[in-house]
């Protein structure tokens, strides 16, 4: 599987900076007792995944040593098998053992969510429904957690606050119904901003629908409710508009994707994921 | 039971502040949609667990809000169940809008690791041996993943690189063996540093406590062989060594307690748990 | 004018107080001179034009001296003239002489944009076009002034290379045309994301929408090209895509806006205003 | 005209970052439509004026690409002139596509800058009398935008309120008079600091050059008043005092310069100038 | 004494936010065992000296607890003699503990400044000369060290290298002469800037005086040299021009002030004082 | 004597920009006067003493010129004498110009420590007893002026509030005494931390050994006092306790060190030294 580019702003880079410092503190204890000179090292993968992560790791070791390198030998997004060689890294013995715990925490926490995105993703093969995930990240790890997001094959819904409208019962009540709400936002919006309505009724998904949503966001809908839904609101409009289910339980996931849907979002693969076991091993 | 104190430094309220500016970016759009003016909501828990994460909360909101207030009904480490109120907080809607996610992605994040720690920590109940954590933590929650442990009733193992030296195979072999490793990281760390040696033989847990090691860990023993080797190494001292065991699975817990260590590390409460649900509900 | 609400974010309060360290830095020479205790003034407009920056001046003085404050008189988007008092500060006096001109600087530069775009976009009038900025912005200002386009009245583009795509002619040539580029991105975007084609010819502007754009930027048509244009593109499609020009000179607005177009983009209110002039008058 | 050196400061470096993250954001979604590898392209200019920036933009774009390399073909303070080649740059396609609007918007904003400066100077050639700049910059960009009017031919006055002192009207009044006012900022500042008064009458001028001042701000007179006043203030002391003129406006500026003063400083080269058309196109 | 007013820049804030994380890093682990509530203390001085500091400490304690007040009972530049009381100082308990270090620290460093700085200074009493400081500083602490040596009634030289020139053997061998250097360096300095130049030799001051220099270091002259030398410089020019000695030691102080100089510079309050003894005591 | 490694930790390396950019602020104003092109110097000792700070030269010199480069002719720990080449720089004229100050400051400030620890540790040669430094620290310098101590020959005591844990009278009063309170602290300490407490009597000493002190401090005790309480203490416990005097006057160094105490811990090499004097020589 291709995996979608990864940017590595100055933001990340600066990040990627403060996770080593976080680990390293005042200093690694143990550097003493750690002999001079370059050294090699390689990851190997423990169990069966996809891997995350790469392209992060030469920045990783080489801010501990500039003459650091790292060989990837596999590409975020492939799947991986126990025992399998990942990458290979040359570098001072000091940085290695400095720079090891922060860059296998990334990957395997990154790995971790690839691979439970992908066992999700697979359950709606030739669905044609697209796995989609939420703002529910861990706090600093947003742009790489949905990166790892699709890796797996998932696709990303909105990033923060600011790259998508999502209007809620509290916005629609206070702005004094759902046209009245979409007319607001997309008055200061910047004109290419989505505006999705969450709706619990079908008369909701149906006002939003009519008030001009991009997409609609049935929440907590049954798929027996959504097979006679979906094909309302489809006929509403000659619009395109993005319906969406959430609420969804993994078992579910063939039975939501039968109803026409668009998208199943949910925030499984980050909230309820183990991370993907690698380890460093020293070549020498 | 009692938390164990958090502390609020210099530090970990900019990460607040950051985290907060990941999800809002460039300014929250739904904004527009908003009613001017104080208003009140309040936290539920939606499952079974311990609650984590309370003395952030005041500040994350009073960031956006400097006249927001939260008044927490539970404190760090409490038991909740489903349904159960949390929390009240009070501010400006956009404040309690745009906080919101960052608010509960932390505290489902934290919670999920107190909760996944309590059971494990259960499962010792009586025997003595404690529960500690591992430096597998997601970068930049290094402290405050270790604070859940401890909310969880675990015991936390060093916090990095810096506060304890932990000697691993390669250490002893480039330091041309385990007492000239302890000697080279004696020499120079701070006096209170322990040095702790991974032994993956007993003759190596031997060689680490003849050599003046603080703590042992001894990694992937199984229960049997523990049995027999921790009262030959308490034998070998009348200096107190920590001896802990790690790639412990959570169903071997109670063999593992019952071979006289004093500590079982595990990354499982970090790397294997799930995020507690929580959800923010408007008041009016 | 109802100005689009801004959003003080951590990352705009850590920029307002790097612009007031700008000048301050190692300390205000002056302050020798000056006496102790709190002091009152008060702003004017020195010319006509639409006033915008006032829900930032709290901040910035109060960054100095925690107990100043700020009475703003008008709203940003509002029309002021010269002689117009704007609001009244009241602060010690060492605080309100080193934050005078740094907050001076802001809403005049802010404000110069606001009446330039309010300018172009009475010219519009009527017709229904929109006005929209680009992201030729100040460096570090983006945020900034793009909500001083909404105060004038224009609407704002794109905020970065992150909430929409701009497909451009080295983009199409690379991805082997326009509907492999579009396909491109969307496998990697974030689903809300628009896919925006600037097209030179008619025939581009024509790909593009048969490939499912979202928007077209015509890039230097005449008005009586596009008057041709507009409607053979309109009837390619019952989706909603927005079709823009760019490359417009102000005294052609109205040709343009003749076209049946949705918007015209221009830079010119960031790129060719000046600052409406402002003043700040000790009261006592 | 050769250029003053500009130093690429920690700060800068920093600076030039943050305004790369701005327009990045979470990352350029055109990207995956973008082909690997390095490609080249070259700026040239749409338009008559004098260059500024270039010594930013080699390490704007080597931030996104190490190996990246920008050849200058003109220096900062040339003039150029519409269709000129300024420089090629080198790049990996993604880096060179994600740079380039925030290096062309500093070169552009900074270009501006140094024609409407040189414009200005070109008026006062011959005169002896110099044009200087203002603290009126835009937040941010205080010392680039000080050193865009250098490459135009300006002369720089204090870069804030910390390399020289100011003293107004309300200093004067606080501190119970000129004497007493430039009596309590030299004892407290480095021995190198200048103090300047700003009058506004006649009588103010005399007391401050009576009572030692380095330089007089001569605020708001007419050019015949100066005719008369510049050589009384000359006779009233062997000290070297620099007379300033303020509020003029350019057309005037000859007249000015007629009266004997040395600098006439002036915002509008910032607060009045249209940024330098200029672009990028790719080479191949 | 009258100290010189201390600017708490938003730099200087976070430079204090800073060095408390520095000494707290992940936590206090005593507080544990400190009871909550709010506590009171007093510093008291154990030695003779002029106090330095006081205006810093609200803001430090405050950042660990809003609610900390100190209560300043002398003021920066006082004198004060062992067993003086301070300052009170009431705050949370564990705020007091974590914050303690950190400003005693500051304070100790900056009045063990002042002290030295106003013993050399009671050196020059009656003479006229004045003592100034170099760039010789603590890295980090270049503004508070320079304010330390304003509160021992010094006098700060240039604070960088950005606020005046100083010009030495390098910078004239390069430039090709004392005019030649002093010419390049004005024409690209702001107009406020001094020109000063280092001399080893008695030509070499005249030919910096006659080429304009407004202040001449003679770097190791004899006192008996100085004698001679000091009025055939002043005889040279009408113009004010500082002429300042350098590399003095302590005991020849009056020898080098009966010259006529206008200043001795050194580095020994910074570079060769002892902290002054301060403590903390708690009040209950 | 072989210095202990320092970790050029992502912490450290931003420092060093921020000094730095502290010393050049908005440019060096003599950089005009400069050549272009690469030059050589040297740094050469003035005084006798230990050096330390070399490692960190190359970074700080590369900031300004990535081509710089530093050859070290000494070690850090390695004694220098009058006259001593200690290094060879080539770089850009303008970057070694610019970054001299910020390089001979930290060097020089941390030579002196190592220095003045020299000294020191010299008095206790061949007693067994190390040595020891405190908390006592430059702000923002505590990592490197340990360093420097180590480099001098003395041990580290803890680096910060976090890596040990020592308790005095207040803790002891509030928790309920020192076993009460050593039982607050490590219920949620990590388990390797060191618990120490701050003793003003024998009976507390006592208290706190039997309550598992890892380590006691004995304030202000005489030697005679020592002599007969330390044999007595360590009669208490098999454990290893370790046992250190503070408040010892350098010329009693010798008796201290003949009362079989562990450590004697002292702020004095940082508190009371002076810089080593050290000065750049240009070479051509």
């Amino acid at each position: 599987m291709s995996a979608a580019p990864l940017s590595l702003t100055p933001a990340l880079q600066q990040q990627l900076r403060d996770w080593l410092q976080e680990d390293i503190g005042r200093g690694d204890l143990s550097a003493a007792a750690l002999r001079p000179g370059r050294c090699r090292a390689h990851w190997i993968s423990k169990a069966q995944g996809v891997f995350c992560g790469g392209p992060l790791l030469d920045f990783v070791f080489r801010e501990l040593d500039q003459s650091a390198s790292v060989e990837l030998l596999v590409a975020d997004g492939d799947a991986v098998t126990p025992g399998q060689r990942l990458l290979n890294v040359e570098a001072e013995a000091a940085a290695l053992v400095a720079a090891e715990r922060t860059a296998l925490n990334l990957a395997m926490r990154l790995s971790g969510i690839a691979t439970a995105t992908a066992r999700l993703v697979a359950e709606l093969e030739g669905s044609g429904v697209r796995l989609a995930d939420t703002r529910k990240t861990t706090p600093g790890l947003r742009v790489l957690e949905k990166y790892a997001v699709r890796c797996g094959g998932g696709l990303n819904h909105r990033l923060g606050l600011d790259d998508a409208a999502m209007l809620k019962e509290n916005h629609l009540a206070w702005a004094g119904g759902v046209a009245a709400a979409i007319a607001a936002v997309r008055s200061g919006a910047p004109w290419p901003a989505r505006v999705i309505v969450e709706a619990e009724t079908a008369a909701e998904a149906q006002a939003a629908i009519e008030a001009g949503a991009d997409g609609v966001l049935l929440d907590e809908f049954s798929p027996e409710a959504l097979l006679e839904l979906v094909p309302q609101l489809r006929a509403l409009t000659s619009r395109p508009v993005v319906l969406e289910a959430s609420g969804v339980q993994p078992e579910q996931l063939r039975a939501y994707a039968a109803t026409g849907l668009d998208l199943i979002s949910t925030s499984a693969p980050v909230t309820r994921s183990s991370w993907l076991d690698l380890s460093m091993r020293f070549s020498n």
